[in-house]
């Protein structure tokens, strides 16, 4: 199996479509641009949003549900924020069909059409700042913190599978509070949990920082943004939180009464992560054999396999392993099949990426033994079965670990500081990664760099030190560095 | 509060309203049809979901997710379908918006019309099965076992929170089989699934039976369901299992290779429940004074309320109260507030259905005891603090056998056996509920009877027994009574 994936090298990009179709996580679908997220795929999904929700639930959020469309005209009442969603989405016109008088098939009855188009949502700060006009009065209604799940339409020319679809699952956090300080203080916060998880959960390494004004969320007044590096130097935007301003409150006219009856405007921010983060997840730790997954979001963490085939004996030992495995809390699979050879099941669970395999085989169990071998490092071990439980758990650990430790030390190799033009087009065409270098701060400058070198700025990271220095293209005085990079 | 409230005397419709308003539920939206639901309503869904999803997996069944949107032509694919579903949907017929010239907002771009509209899901047989083409070529691809919880549009007329909307959140099943047989069961499987779901979470009972011809969904041979019974006599179905044959298959061709290398199509099913049983949840229990919910779906079991306000002793058993029930795993919040009055909070969560409400007063603890509330009788008790997490824990138990105990009661006063069309009328305008009658088994006399009374055959029950009688209506002959109501 394991051949009939692209190699990284010969070319990155079907490498991951590769893996995609392989490690069956997604299919194309009959409808342009939306995917299919198979049974695989949508597992890591189900475990990137039970720990997400858990961590949104443990910081004071509640979820809702907002409708699918928005009227029209809601688009039009944020200045920012219809320039930047209005233009490619899915349009509603009609609410019936009916059968075609030719007898084939059925078409758009001309006579249901909507009074008002409705716009499938591509985001959904209109609809729920509409909404909450109605649920805040006073200060005693604030904050009000709120998550939804959803599915959103963006009209996507050119897809990929997770990571830019038509359709695509997410979370979109909305928040409302009583000062502009409240509110920065909760898209900090959920920039530090995205953060948080990427690294702890994803073990995927990701720069914390600010976006540019220029790649601001339609709307926003700051948006915090992590960045992390994929295999082929591009950075990917993993997830974004924005301080909103008084911006919607204004335009959908949300105002509070304060402890002295004095109306304000509500600040608010809103937070957001999608089904991206499987591609990024995909993208981070995968290797040329297919799909490797961090064991924290794994569906299955250990595949058993009897060599050459299941067996009385090997059976009862896969039970107890699997019984031992399932009190640490482990999730596995025991491969019963009988016509596949053992080599064929060790491709394919490499392919899938399920993190550690264990063989057992007769003469191994004769000793009190069985094979190990995990997926990141691809290295087999004899392990005793004593204590195979905690053994397996401690291992799990480990690749949890490493793959995060060798994330961080491939963006290490793959960030480089430059100084000049030269040297920063030299960096991209050749290594690629994050480019840390001085910038002087305006739009202008910012716009021709991308043109020049289709780079664009990631952010300013949070950690950015204060060094004067130049900007690369103009020359113009910059007290401290941004990070660069092509980008997804 | 509770005054906020119509009596179901007074006008029962509005007392459904009332309750899902005051108890923060859901809200209707700008959106024509479209409801919000709000933080509590989905914490009782997110309840709904948790089970019903792990039942799911249980069962064998893994979670994927198809699309949205479905290509116009599908629908016709499969003649009964089309007829029930594709009428009344959200097309979506553009996919872009531009700014309109005259600088009033924006306005559909007429350039980007679509070459074949796409239509809002209203179920996904058709996305699905047109995808199960590709996942099924042989006898070892099956079955296939999966489930899809997401948003469906059908565009209702008249609408209800959770009862009817035009977009509400469900869990479609769609499995595929190589047998009749193994299909058949199936749908019966995830028929009694749901079953049990309402009897054991909602403390629902439910008649479990099946449709007639004229009431199955679009394109089964089956349809299995459960139906309810509300507080104003009407029946409410909950949840729809199919036997689909092979009609799916043959409109989009999916065969699969026997162990003979015999081509077969393939045999199907699907099922689904949705947001509509929070509205069956709340109609079941609810009373005048408001909302009431079984334990086992209730986001907060217990509320906490010091009286006559917070103080520090006071707060100090509440929090040695938490501890213990949290070590029960019940959920429970401690209400703070130091403004309103206990007698004003007792009656908010009476409003809001919380199970049991724990008062705790200063002369009480001096006792060594608390006042405890339950909601279902409103009955007072006065508990010892010892072993409170323990105590407090078999009277949830108790409240929610007590709620199905009751309910069970209400439909067994409201089941009548009639025998004549005049009793038959009689029952409907007095006391209502299921009545249990002979039928001949024509299509023609089930609308007849509907015609004139507006109750239809809820279902031909699993238990039918074997009865010779006569049809209310046309007197021809009879083997066994079915399920007549009037129904949402």
């Amino acid at each position: 199996m394991a051949k009939e994936i692209t190699s990284r090298e010969e070319n990155y990009s079907q490498w991951y479509l590769d893996i995609v179709k392989k490690a069956e996580l997604a299919d194309n679908s009959a409808v342009r641009g939306c995917m299919v997220i198979k049974p695989t795929g949508f597992a890591i999904w189900e475990n990137m949003k039970e720990q997400l929700d858990r961590m949104f639930k443990e910081t004071g959020h509640v979820n809702a549900y907002f409708p699918l469309f928005i009227p029209k005209s809601f688009l039009s009442k944020e200045a920012d924020h219809v320039e930047g969603f209005a233009k490619e989405c899915a349009v509603v016109t009609h609410h019936r069909l009916m059968n075609n008088p030719d007898g084939s098939g059925v078409v758009v009855d001309p006579d249901a059409r909507l009074e008002e188009e409705l716009i499938v949502r591509p985001t959904s700060e209109t609809i729920i700042w509409n909404t909450y006009r109605d649920w805040i009065q006073s200060y005693r209604d604030l904050p009000l913190l709120i998550n939804q799940w959803a599915n959103v339409v963006r009209w996507e020319m050119r897809t990929r599978p997770f990571l830019r679809t038509a359709e695509f699952l997410w979370q979109e956090g909305h928040t409302a509070h009583a000062t502009r300080q409240e509110a920065i203080e909760e898209a900090q916060q959920m920039h530090e949990v995205y953060a948080r998880f990427a690294e702890d959960y994803m073990a995927m390494p990701v720069i914390k920082g600010a976006k540019t004004a220029n790649e601001r969320f339609a709307g926003a007044e700051e948006t915090y943004t992590i960045e992390a590096l994929m295999q082929d130097g591009r950075a990917l935007q993993a997830g974004t939180s924005h301080f909103l301003g008084q911006n919607f409150a204004k335009a959908f006219d949300v105002k509070y009464a304060d402890q002295n009856n004095k109306e304000e405007y509500v600040w608010a921010t809103s937070w957001g992560v999608s089904t991206r983060l499987v591609g990024g997840l995909i993208m981070t730790h995968s290797d040329d054999e297919g799909l490797v997954l961090p064991p924290k979001l794994a569906p299955i963490q250990v595949v058993i396999v009897p060599i050459p085939k299941p067996q009385p004996e090997i059976m009862e030992a896969a039970e107890r392993i699997v019984a031992e495995l399932k009190a640490q809390g482990i999730s596995v699979f025991v491969d019963t099949d009988k016509k596949k050879r053992p080599g064929f099941k060790f491709a394919e669970y490499e392919m899938k990426g399920i993190p550690v395999r264990i063989g057992i085989g007769k003469r191994d169990l004769a000793e009190n033994k069985v094979e190990v071998a995990r997926r990141d490092t691809k290295e087999k071990m004899s392990y005793g079965l004593d204590q195979i439980g905690t053994q397996i758990k401690n291992l799990l650990e480990e690749i949890q670990n490493n793959l995060l430790a060798t994330a961080k030390k491939y963006r290490a190799e793959h960030t480089t500081s430059v100084d000049s033009f030269e040297d920063f087009q030299s960096v991209l065409d050749t290594k690629g990664g994050f480019i840390s270098a001085h910038w002087d701060g305006t739009t202008d400058t910012e716009l021709k760099i991308k043109e020049l070198t289709k780079a664009t700025i990631r952010c300013i990271p949070n950690d950015q030190e204060s060094e004067d220095g130049v900007d690369l293209l103009t020359g113009k005085p910059s007290k401290g560095r941004v990070l660069f990079a092509k980008a997804y």
